[in-house]
């Protein structure tokens, strides 16, 4: 059966190849596409998005922008991993069709509305969008999201603070909020998405196929591995985050998970945007999560491979 | 120059006089209003305001209801204060008309979208809703809205907390985005609200007033005066908390007041949902609010007594 | 009947005048100063402890020293108001006795145990000792000592922050100890010290004293009244904060109190030390503190103008 | 060389067997024992430790009685864990000697300064009495402590909450303050004690060594695997929290280890108690702390047979 999407981004090489594989995907509608601040400013991520779906020739696909600010907090950004547009790395074409004319949510919810299936929100930004959707349309999000499907936070280490993921660090009311709604949640954290590495060799073999899409993420995972290189990451590559929710719900057997309660930190000091997972079922509070924790590396490369090679 | 508003409310005692001054002032215009949780549960509210209008014959101005839940505490409300249907005290005709199918913050945007004028927002109840539009419209928000008027907080002593103030209480994060989003505020704290009693003998005067208003006021503010006749409040009526928002649209000459920086606390442990008011410079940071401090409460209750008296 | 303290002090000009009103008065017995960290660093507030009991030919008195930081939060001080020394203003003259080679905690212990009577601990700094010794010494707290007098916090606006005040901005874990230990506690907050001011004639009239301790004190207060000139605060002379406790053990007529809890934030982001005091009982927490709010500023005077001719 | 240490503990189960392998190493001496309030209540711990003693027939070691209470938190205690007495498993012999008259923090004062070397400071309970310390006497501290080695804290899972363990979760300010004293921490966490499992055949073979303090252990041990067969932990025996401490200082090289920054968050809602392990250099802070990451089990258990046998 084909599952229907709805994808809130903040593109970043990482969103872009998500975004990617969920229009190659046979197994996956994408419906719509929403953008939130994070990775860069909201215009550079607004602008990324339509770039990657003109590039795709998907411009039937309805893109709309979201927040331009985190809920509480002021905007971080992460331009040392993504570069000064957010997408550095390729030529990618300007975008030649119009955003919609309406907030991100008001399209979440035109989308949901006009679908007479369920739909899964995948989320691989900040969660903004997605926690101002929920307050504002309750209703409708309970009745018409199956899931949210999410790439963020950590089981244990972060990578923006020592406990605290870079996602839910830019908002962690948001997450704080989509964690507590009641809407059943798939969790990519850290713990997987660390696994999930593409090696230099294999972004070479990217580099070999021969179509405009290949060659445009032959130059994206170069600039974005080379941010991995550091080796305090320990990494033997670049951890592909946002596409392990596309692959989860093409293949979630390439995965290993567990259920349990996650909850964010919105009052520490040092921990604010911690995502709290209750493991060992310390608190007694009921499973909210399926989270990610393994999973089959060379299936997931060979998604990517394969969906490069869509676009011949 | 007739002042357009909005009028957010969860209504209450004081906000349903609130509303009734809006409506009987010729130097106001209600545009729309939209209901929040907080007195008492949204539906409640809602009923409540649409109960209202129904009384004053002004089955012409939208309803919108707004969020169920604060942003990322749970609901708490206050029916000691306001009784089981939060409008206790008087029998109300049921709404003959009905509410508007979008919610608060749409209906928000459309009013505002609609009006040549800008706008004011005034905000009786907690700031939700205005803090979801806020984060969803912000540019429409920066063009139209030249003010948010609210009643909330306190400089020192709170009334739900030893320094927090009920409205603020119920969604400090709410708060917190609205007082530093940019559009000048005032704010009608208790410092001035505590100040703004109506004495029983003045209740009594109402009483004799002959219109189903005046009437009705009458069972109202009779049920209010009661929980704070608690010799602990050291008050000698009751305070008409929210009116002190339109008494100052209609006639500011009627208070003292200061401009200072206002922040909320969204941290601490006893102090959570804190009005934080630099009233002697201390922090670096810009004036961002007007706030009430002092009332001519003859002139107040004069107000009053005409906005019932107007519907003979 | 004489009572019987221990002062435990940061001098600081207002903490020399109340150690030095504890000196002179017949019904109190200073058996031993210890100091804190807080008005200036360590070394120099002890130095000017000293200084002030060479001055006073009080080297009788055992001084020892405490904390060299607060007890979570690194060191700040208040240059600006007590200046490079900590006691600008004056020529003192150099310690001519020493130290006790014990820390702080150490001589209150021995002081209790060698005190037949109970003994009143005040606090003029922050807290840092005090909680330090209640914690180290629980059981010969509770049995020697009858209460605190300290001069802190406020219920309302603070001098430090928007509602913190300095020395409980300091140490706000050490103060959440002390206000929480259980032993009695009575507390000279902001709102009398800001009525205790001495103004600019009545400073004149000490210059015209002729003892060196008046002498030092002209040109104490003479420094101490510049840093409140700011027209900010309001004040028309110099607020004389750490006196009060001394005042209040001497003549306790002199002032209007309430009893409430008081507490102390420690986890706020902008309320972190904020005295949080339940005037209106909203916690259902008991009573702990006898807090002074007003003061009869006249007999205050001539309390300080009695101490400074009895040096005569 | 023999490495001298003061052990300050809350025994406790695994805090008793730590006591006894420091008691039997030749590479150890036991120059005095505190105790903290944590595993039980204060009065039962120091009853524990002098009950160890004896067994052990040494009661030249000097004891003496800690904290009452944590820092700023109330006391929590772990009778799920180590039973009524806090040692529940075994029957030990009551003390026969007398506790020294002075609180902890004295006697670690007294035993540093009649030193002529550097001493350790070893802690297997909260770490109340060591913040303590140094903040009473921060100078001796310096001078004579050359490490503080400590069982607590997690990188990642805790045991207490999600991510906080249970003796970092009781006093939370105090680790903070133990943490950014400046003294090098060696930290076991458990990530290490969670490796450092003994197994129920290995408790068996501890019950066939036939002398009065193997025969203790082989109660004690049997209870405490107890309350570890839950498979939530997924363990397959008991983890030896405490002994890794003396493990490590007898042999370093069983150990795993890396350096980092670790601090505490105290103001988190969900993570009060966390440690910050900085394992990603993320801050920008000092490595302050050795963490033991992994250990040789095998070694491990021998070390503790060996212990067990040397009684004979």
């Amino acid at each position: 059966m084909v599952k229907k999407i709805i994808l809130d981004c903040d593109p970043g090489h990482d969103d872009a190849l998500a975004l990617t594989m969920a229009v190659a995907s046979p197994k996956i509608e994408l419906l719509a596409v929403t953008t939130s601040a994070g990775n860069q400013t909201p215009d550079k991520t607004l602008n990324n998005a339509m770039r990657m779906l003109t590039l795709l020739h998907r411009e039937d696909i309805p893109v709309a922008q979201g927040n331009q600010t985190p809920l509480v907090k002021p905007l971080e950004t992460a331009p040392e991993v993504h570069g000064k547009t957010g997408l550095d790395g390729a030529d990618l074409p300007e975008p030649d069709f119009a955003v919609q004319e309406i907030p991100a949510i008001e399209l979440i919810a035109k989308t949901l509305r006009e679908s007479s299936d369920k739909v899964t929100l995948v989320v691989t930004g900040p969660m903004t969008n997605a926690a101002l959707f929920l307050r504002v349309y309750p209703d409708l999000a309970k009745e018409k999201i199956d899931q949210i499907v999410f790439m963020g936070g950590a089981m244990g280490l972060g990578n923006w603070r020592p406990s605290v993921e870079f996602n839910i660090f830019v908002d962690p009311e948001a997450a704080k909020i989509v964690m507590n709604f009641g809407i059943p949640l798939v969790m990519a954290p850290l713990n997987v998405t660390h696994k999930a590495q593409i090696l230099k060799n294999e972004i070479e073999e990217i580099g070999k196929i021969n179509n405009p899409v290949a060659h445009a993420f032959y130059g994206l995972l170069n600039f974005f591995e080379q941010y991995h290189e550091n080796p305090k990451w320990g990494l033997k590559g670049a951890p592909l985050h946002d596409p392990c929710t596309i692959a989860w719900l093409i293949d979630p057997e390439m995965f290993e998970t567990d259920w349990m309660n996650v909850d964010v930190e919105t009052q520490g000091d040092l921990t604010r945007g911690e995502t709290v997972c209750d493991y060992y079922l310390l608190t007694g509070k009921p499973a909210n999560t399926e989270v990610l924790l393994g999973i089959d590396r060379e299936k997931f490369i060979k998604l990517i491979m394969d969906t490069m090679k869509s676009f011949n």
